[in-house]
């Protein structure tokens, strides 16, 4: 199908939520130099549309974190109905990539400014040797850790507050203040999956206050530094950023 | 450490046990012309005793399958003790082959021979999208699967028979016969995981029955067709061969 000049086609604003394994991949956004998601997203979305398509996604993952539940919304012609969508788009994406759901959207509906919510995971494995099987998705990191000590310290970051303390140089916004409205951690065996949700999360955050809590396990820092860390707006008091290989955007909240 | 000409070393019995991910290797067993997992695991070997060691696993798994306890052997000279052996081969070999551990053993312990038991998991992945993380650890299989049938079936497996009919042609065993011990089949949300044990498996005898299996879930064939086709002894009666991705060693026992 080609579009003919002149011609006058309503689009429609339609929602993706999207899984993939991020390991072969230099996050979401766009590169020039290097093969990113949303390339291969808009790549196919050409394929399916005959024409060039831009996604917004509800917020672009660093190079190497994965997804559950990345959503982005793109305007489009209403050429077959939203249920076909993410079987013709698996049907040529590469197999890190699946697309989970598309939905028909108000016009007025943006993947990133109207999130209420995302939910990250993020995988320690524990264990004496790394398993094999989580190499690619979890920080290996021996040691005992006191999940007491994590969850208190945890506790600390609820709620809203100023979090350029946990910003990496290169965040360009101009609020750094976020909410926290949870932050769980579980232990299965090695393996301690910590899970929290916010209104929003500045450049690298998430690594950034797992990377912390990590130092808090370990007895390397005091729970209570956890304010202090907050406090001070200064990156240099925080711990190190944790792997990217651990974090997953498991879904966005509208 | 080099050895000297005409030195007596007394060679002590290792066993290793070995957890891989093969997705990226063409089985374990040495090929001149493609990378198994023998050759790295012996190349690594090779770079810790400064000589040629040769290993004899418990069971030659196929290309792309995995294991969480491949069970080896291999004589060698007692230049550390054993607990070190796992850390000083971890360090070496690639990220998708983890050493878990070492022990000395008996002078006639062979891997292969004196395995009593190996137990093997299947999984498939029966969501109607397939999920990113289990591409290369799944059976993407969608459609309604009838797991109590698949128990059935299954159940007409247990105890020793002559397991011809699910041995693939190429295998080049005296006797077909083979007892399993257990079969269970479970299920977790999307993911219907198969968990059996025998005391030894025939080529491609694991991935035949969970194909055929397979067939019996969604009602392509009856569950007693299960006993026909071993009383058959004809490979052309059973279903087609699950693919190797989702097959796991997962246990060898002594």
């Amino acid at each position: 199908m080609a579009y003919k000049k002149g011609e006058v086609i309503r689009l429609a604003n339609y929602k993706l939520v999207i899984s993939y394994d991020g390991t072969a991949y230099h996050g979401f956004q766009f590169q020039d130099n290097a093969l990113t998601i949303q390339e291969l997203l808009e790549k196919c979305l050409k394929k399916v549309y005959k024409k060039r398509i831009k996604v917004d996604p509800a917020g672009r993952t660093d190079s190497g974190v994965h997804a559950r539940g990345q959503t982005v919304n793109y305007f489009a012609p209403e050429i077959m109905p939203p249920e076909r969508i993410p079987l013709a788009l698996n049907r040529i994406l590469p197999r890190d990539i699946v697309v989970l759901g598309a939905d028909l959207v108000p016009d007025g509906f943006n993947a990133r400014r109207d999130a209420l919510a995302k939910i990250y995971s993020y995988t320690i494995d524990n264990g004496f040797f790394p398993d094999v099987f989580l190499v690619n998705y979890a920080w290996h990191l021996y040691g005992p850790l006191d999940l007491e000590a994590m969850r208190q310290g945890a506790s600390l970051l609820l709620g809203k507050h100023d979090f350029k303390a946990f910003q990496a140089s290169g965040g360009t916004v101009l609020s750094t203040e976020r909410t926290l409205f949870s932050f769980d951690i579980k232990k299965n065996k090695n393996i301690v999956k910590l899970i929290f949700q916010g209104d929003g999360f500045l450049y690298k955050m998430a690594r950034n206050i797992v990377g912390t809590l990590a130092d808090v396990g370990l007895h390397r820092k005091k729970p209570q530094e956890i304010r202090k860390i907050l406090d001070s707006l200064d990156r240099g008091t925080a711990g190190k950023t944790a792997p990217a290989r651990g974090l997953c955007l498991e879904k966005v909240l509208y």
